[in-house]
């Protein structure tokens, strides 16, 4: 079977690759890129066939650079999965715990750790453009005092060794990552799914409840928002789009009549997609 | 009459001046520091009076880290006003505009000014950490072959010379801004005010179409909402805070109500102050 090359954003060991593994299996040949907008643009270009992205983290909020591509690219979300973010203490092999003096990852990351550097006054932090990136250094370096912060999967892929596992403060951080694939080459999962999720983009006419209004399309129905998102509007200073996710098959009948009763009421509509609810 | 302290985030001259100008006239006495964390610190450590910090901009959107701090620290927002962002080509005096070989300025400046950078080849865009502190920079170290990208007060503290004015490519460019008083010093505006906007934050409890009956209570009385904005609420993976602005005074009968609606349906509501709507 043909491997379907998906682009994510990131070294190689990023959380997005382990996004892409539990995504695709052993479907995918990964093709790291620097930059959101040249994920997008590969998947647009037929340089690779499906795309993993971030959209919301449970401590951070939501990556809004993607809301903005999603609306830009002719792409369809088909699948998303929530990811925890595990943060992993990895020095090169032979190195021990007592030996560390210095810890290397994103800024991010090294937030997240706190209260291992409370513990460990010894250490000292120091940032880093990326987790798996620090990992890949401190291990390419050959560095005896060193430490990074990052996956398991970095730590693998860099010939490293693990010396504390789940250094995170807070266990309740996930990452949600969706699997977009070109608009043309979308299809339906073949298999049963228990749940749907639709995520759509739309804009109300600028009038007083207009937004109450729109939102009443779903909740008339019974339909259940999980998220809404608002970006600004290109060009109407202090309006806004609105990103929202209902559970929901854009193609059953209740959410058919969500969709058309929305279509009535906003000025702009975009399906960005059906996908099987994540875990 | 004694000045008020006022925080800002940025270097001396950067647009955040333009606002706390704007919003306080000479009664302030501008106190810049670096980060905006240490701005509210400063506010609630009555290290300063006043605070002023950006909250959205119609080109980029929310600044969410702002959001986030408007709910972890006891302030009023006061005030609100609206500043165009207006970008200057800004040289040391004498310097013309055909020696200019390098412009300086934060990346999000330098990316606000393309049609001007294509429009002039000959200059190379160079990314600094400030777009006040490029004209700090070029004057100081006497630069004969750059310029800078900021703002106008940002020349004159600097003592820079504008070589060419509002350089952006799209003129729809406004950061909103808030004036903070910590909650004890709130006072209301001594005038008469055409137009009041109230910003709260709530949470729902997690059942379907709870953010719909929440809305609903503006909705009912005929209460526009001009802004709603979600934000992850913590320990809570995949529940969020939201903070709405509405068009009216908490004190008014018809607000009053409404937030009285809001409060038997919400989990947790506060609001974070009633101001005259800017401009």
């Amino acid at each position: 079977m043909r491997k379907l090359r998906t682009a994510f954003q990131g070294e190689l060991g990023a959380f997005s690759q382990e996004a892409v593994r539990r995504l695709m299996g052993d479907r995918a040949a990964v093709a790291p890129l620097q930059r959101f907008d040249e994920v997008f643009r590969a998947l647009v270009d037929k340089a690779v066939d499906a795309a993993v992205i971030p959209i919301e983290n449970t401590l951070a909020g939501s990556v809004h650079e993607n809301y903005d591509h999603l609306l830009e690219y002719d792409v369809r979300i088909v699948a998303e999965t929530n990811i925890r973010i595990v943060h992993n203490l990895i020095a090169r092999p032979g190195v021990r715990f007592r030996d560390v003096r210095r810890v290397f990852s994103h800024p991010v990351a090294l937030n997240q750790c706190l209260d291992f550097f409370a513990a460990n006054p010894q250490v000292e932090k120091i940032p880093y453009y990326d987790t798996a990136g620090s990992a890949r250094m401190i291990v390419g370096e050959k560095l005896d005092d060193a430490a990074a912060i990052a996956s398991s999967i970095a730590s693998s892929i860099y010939g490293g060794h693990i010396l504390r596992r789940s250094i995170e403060d807070d266990r309740r951080n996930f990452t949600r990552f969706f699997l977009l694939r070109r608009t043309k080459d979308a299809r339906k999962p073949a298999a049963r799914v228990e749940q749907w999720k639709t995520s759509l983009v739309f804009t109300t006419r600028n009038t007083p409840g207009a937004l109450f209004r729109s939102i009443s399309a779903f909740a008339l129905r019974d339909l259940n928002l999980t998220k809404i998102e608002s970006r600004p509007l290109r060009g109407k200073p202090w309006e806004y789009l609105f990103y929202v996710d209902f559970l929901g098959r854009e193609d059953d009948e209740r959410s058919r009549n969500a969709l058309n009763h929305l279509r009535e009421l906003a000025d702009f509509l975009r399906v960005l997609g059906s996908y099987p609810r994540g875990e």
